[in-house]
């Protein structure tokens, strides 16, 4: 898939056909994700591939807008390490987003679960203290088509030299 | 360009070709931005375009590691909100993740520059106090082919179940 249809066609999937999806496919989504850049290379990014379906309910449990992520075969968290960089959570929505698109042009769909409770998670994946617990990200072929959520016109978010400064009418 | 071939060949580019960059492939790439997903569907996020030389010259001064974006046709300056969404730079980062993809697939190289003078390059920009800046990202032809940065190993940053758990040797 062309990354500029991947990018266009991409929905945030919340419902997953049962259909698995192998460690393998899995591993080479993880390897995508450490592609991104980060900040002078820290790459403070790890992954918990989880496929434990009580670890999911607790999981949802803690996400009040992730329940669904129990339906998904697989469920990947994403710690990122603030004493790698101080942008960490950055510098690990990159590579997040990297997994994501990869996932997509796959036929794959993930939806970023940003809401939960982080400590309890954190207990539940035996996560150290000292990293944090980016998201936990569902991973499953999708069972849903979402339309597009309405975006901001292009003109309202975008100036020109100087914040406020907005684009003539005939520009682009 | 295929999704795969762009996260896998993307460099960060800090030398550039005096090619300009047209404002109809600059908002092209802002359209991309836009494109990516939100906390909330809040969309955080506003770019300025910006090409005044002088500009781009005090930017370079508060950027420890962005001196070379002088050198780019064209900055990009990313604001986020935080009254729109807690997660404004996590949101952030995927547009620019999404602008970031879309500019290699047409040729283009940028950098994230996250290290710099925030206050200063806000009042150089006039960006309104409660909001942040996230970045500011030259865009323009890479005149330089670097090397990929080494990455940690795929088997050093990835578990299963739980934090810490190692995959088996054989894995994937």
């Amino acid at each position: 898939m062309q990354v500029e249809e991947a990018i266009y066609s991409r929905r945030s999937i919340r419902r997953y056909s049962p259909r698995d999806v192998p460690d393998e496919l899995v591993l080479k989504l993880i390897d995508a994700a450490r592609q991104a850049p980060s900040s002078k290379n820290s790459q403070p990014w790890e992954f918990i591939i989880v496929r434990d379906q009580e670890v999911k309910e607790k999981l949802a449990q803690l996400a009040p807008y992730g329940r669904f992520i129990t339906q998904a075969p697989v469920v990947v968290a994403v710690v990122t390490d603030p004493e790698k960089s101080r942008f960490h959570m950055v510098d690990g929505a990159l590579a997040v987003h990297n997994l994501t698109l990869a996932a997509w042009a796959l036929g794959l769909g993930t939806c970023w679960i940003g809401t939960m409770d982080r400590e309890k998670a954190k207990e539940i994946l035996e996560i150290p203290e000292g990293k944090h617990l980016l998201t936990v990200l569902p991973i499953g072929y999708p069972a849903e088509r979402p339309q597009l959520r309405p975006r901001r016109p292009l003109e309202q978010i975008t100036y020109l030299e100087k914040y406020g400064r907005k684009l003539p009418e005939h520009h682009g």
